[in-house]
């Protein structure tokens, strides 16, 4: 069986989306796109196949020939599109945030229970990347130990001009924030934000780097240096301390050279090199789940409104000293119990 | 427009390609299957969703539903069935070896030649493995000079006793010959085998390790150190030596973990944990590429050819002294001019 | 001219310094020691070539065959020796701590500024380990631009149950600490403790681990794992992060192996094991010093007195939230300009 | 108890191990020297302390205040000067070759057993490396089985235009002939050398690289890759395959630095740097061992005169196909058996 998609929005990533669904992922087909800018929407249906090009994501979400819906629309819209998923009845993958605000993602998650099956999956991918999921399987051994302390760097070579210092939490820190509630199976309840010398790379108010610091329910303490224009590349690295033993992150290159300029390897260019195998398998597993009939197993909309909440606390935590806290509601029995850490 | 496979032989190696097909390969499907054993391939069939099963390998390549064809056959048949694609005028995807004698290979070739078109693509899956495609992009970007010596090692945990010195040279070496002539972009013209003081792990007569060493057109010297039973895992290394840098393939691992054991990472096991990633990235190429009408762009007849000239020459080369020609024809014009090393 | 040196003190350090600076060291020869154990003096005496075994540390200071000190006594009566030789005009190396009191130290800072001569040398020898000695050095030829963040671990095996929280910011923070003021060439203004989950090895109170954070003047953060009950070897971490990029020390293996465990090197067992290089530097580097008739140019009376008021902050952040500051009398010109970070 | 050395040539590495012995080694004194150029003797010995100098290397070995030799002289001279040392009874250190011809070496061998007392110590500094020694010890633990191939590479950034095919075998290849002699614990039986197609930055008739396979008694095979233009750096390799395993030097970096040019370490610029260490270890543990009354432990008279066969195993082999012998005397017991790896 194909699994026929629609996608609402293609920007730049709502393009890379399509491009996956048509020529990498087995069993899916692109069949309905729309977007704002109706001349793009048009271009990119003709580079992929011809999908329909509809004039509103409503009438992608209702298509006949569209069994699920990829929402890579402006952020405000996403709330929209996904209660409308829900309503339709059909699988929907939402690009992160969930929604803008606590308050929507709440609102979607209600929706959901209340529709009864879990049709929502949020686009935090590096829970498919290799090396997060081998790090998680090392926890779930037991090789390290209880987890202690995460230490975490997110360095990106250059933001334009307009990011400011709430933009890289909402939209950096996220990454984080989804993957260490995921590796250590439980919430983050409170956060403070740590501002070092600032670059001379960091325009107008900016404060880059900052160091996140995320406190987890049993106490493990989370450090996530934000670095955001650190020109040399785009540079992803996480250490799990254990009770006894740690494991971090790998560099990752197939090679190694060694010239004149030394030995070693490369850094990734930008976050689309150092993910798109994680986008890849997070597709196929995607689509495969649909295939199979089950119900969405990926990040889900209670993590989609964890990661919001926490982020909202870490805009919090960088207006004021010392630690903000993480008021989440109670976590529905819906979404089940998060995996575990035996060790 | 999904290209429809048909696969003639479903042992290991044929179920992993049709689960490929249908799960994992883009664009795909597997309307066709056969094999000697019709149970297995009916039950394959199911577990597929249902292609037909022929009785035959010709009724799978004339099959109206059959737009390419996938040999996974045992060996002795592969001249058949390839030749019986070109006839049939479909692109046919033959494992390793092309065919099992020198003669048949030729036979292969010069029905291709006579047909006009590059239909036949070889199964060297290696050279869609990241780290020797980034191993052939530094050669040609000039990094490291004119490669001069290449250092590789095939080391596998264990064969079974059944497997004698030539089947190593036939099964194992066949894979460095294949990745260096397309690394270094030119033919191998002589082989010698050196014999090391046998491992205790090597059973009956069987020469274990093995140092096979080839000698390219442009006097390159490539040392293979085949060890099938070193026990601790997979483990492929290559080393391209140039006049003014050296590259080699990385370790590989996602993660790095420190324990009381020490720091490190793991070897793979076997060979389809080390080269899945090549196998996906080979099968997709070759759908995309049939799916846009172009001809075969992989490894070619003549690559499957030239393999078999060189590993016969290194089954010569272990019975005697010092070094055994190599004899090809010319490259024949239809196989175009290989990638040149520039630097 | 070989220098003749009294050792005070012949504990555990105190007996490897002797074997140091009687076999290791060019130049040297330990001609006097002492005790509060007088049997142990003379043991280790005769071990070592036969040294005069005095009654007490002023009589080896005063010895006339003593041209230089060290002190390796409980750290208690530190003061008292180093303030001794300062009078006896003799070079003196410390170990950490200079004095167990910022007041002590700082009237060992005012005796050595009122001797007009650069007599005292604290035993910080990370400043002479290869790896830091490479960080500096990359920071001062503006390879990685200005540092902004020092990302710090410090792992133990194993500590005594009598260790306490206070004792290992003393201990084993005071060596991240007078390494980061040397790397950086400023000053730490400001200190912080954040308790992170408890690891079960953790006997009675300790806060096992911690995580302390170091302001500079300019507004670097430095963050410091301080975990000492880790089981798995002695580890220690360290990477400075500038505007244009990142160094960190190595792992510091001398071979890799790959074995069925895996593929990597070992972490050294304890502190001697992972800085005997670093002692041996330190002493030659000090002797050479005074038989060259220069003065102290290792880390000074000053530097010690840093690092002592700095840990009080430390133990001050200890027990309380948000950061403690760190006050510390200007820094006497006498001891010279640190040296700069240009980039 | 100091050992009083007197050194014969005073040349580059002459005047290295006079600063060596007088700053560096613990224990030592240089009070004699002597050159072929007076002048320059005068020079060094000013620079160095003031020891005595004289006219030749006789005067040397049997002045009153020399207790052991070192001889650094040009290598014909070396015969002599080792003789004449052991006729006066003092314990001598011969830079390699310990003598031009293996006559000349076999006279050394005869002359040491005739005076009944292990005088002799060659000068291949790679057994007190730290890497080596690792290798070494992980054989002798039995943690990759017994070695069945050894991978060696010599490259070096550039030689002098005068530099011959053979003066590499005798010069380079000597380093690996020894250490793998020592690693393995068993002689070096037959040599062959392979020929590369030449480096553009190999001058006039120099064959650069080579490739050189030595076989030991055992039938171990060890390829060494000889490359003394590579420009890039000095880079020492070596790994050694077991039944159950491999070991190889690391890379030896203290930091891994990360900017725009990639993530990574420098290799070392010259033999100098790469084999600081061994030189400095080498020297303790010969003066240690002198001052113990011992006699001496390290590379023997036999080690200097196998060395030299078989690098004329080598040269014969250069220029002729296929294997050429090592034909040695048998090993006197005099040197005791080697170490035996117990695998």
């Amino acid at each position: 069986m194909t699994v026929r998609v629609g996608v609402i929005g293609v920007g730049m990533i709502g393009e890379d989306h399509i491009r996956r669904l048509s020529r990498v992922v087995a069993g899916a087909q692109v069949t309905a796109v729309t977007d704002v800018n109706a001349e793009r929407a048009g271009k990119v249906a003709a580079q992929f196949g011809g999908p329909d090009v509809h004039a509103t994501g409503q009438q992608v979400i209702n298509a006949a020939n569209v069994d699920a819906v990829v929402v890579t629309s402006w952020g405000p819209t996403h709330e929209e599109y996904v209660l409308a998923s829900i309503e339709a009845g059909k699988p929907v993958f939402c690009e992160k945030p969930l929604a803008t605000t606590a308050e929507a993602c709440w609102r979607i998650v209600q929706a959901e229970i209340a529709c009864g099956r879990r049709l929502v999956q949020v686009g935090f991918m590096r829970r498919y990347d290799a090396g997060y999921r081998a790090l998680k399987q090392t926890i779930l051994d037991g090789t390290i130990g209880a987890p202690l302390i995460v230490h975490c760097a997110h360095r990106n070579p250059a933001v334009p001009d307009s990011v400011t210092s709430e933009g890289v939490l909402i939209d950096s820190a996220v990454h984080e924030i989804d993957v260490v509630r995921w590796l250590l199976g439980e919430e983050i309840v409170a956060t403070t934000v740590l501002k070092p010398k600032r670059s001379k790379n960091a325009v107008g108010d900016l404060q880059d780097p900052m160091i996140v610091v995320f406190q987890t329910e049993s106490g493990v303490l989370v450090d996530d240096e934000l670095h955001v224009n650190i020109r040399y590349g785009y540079d992803i690295r996480g250490e799990v301390v254990g009770e006894y033993g740690v494991a971090r992150l790998a560099d990752g290159n197939s090679i190694e050279v060694t010239t004149a300029a030394g030995r070693g390897g490369k850094v990734p260019a930008d976050w689309r090199e150092r993910f798109v195998a994680a986008y890849d398998v997070e597709f196929q597993e995607w689509i495969d789940g649909i295939a199979a009939g089950q119900e969405a197993s990926g990040p889900s909309a209670w993590d989609g409104y964890a990661a919001t909440v926490v982020t909202d606390s870490c805009v919090a935590a960088y207006h004021k000293d010392g630690w903000a806290e993480v008021s989440l509601f109670d976590r529905p029995d819906f979404y089940g119990k998060q995996a575990t850490v035996t060790a």
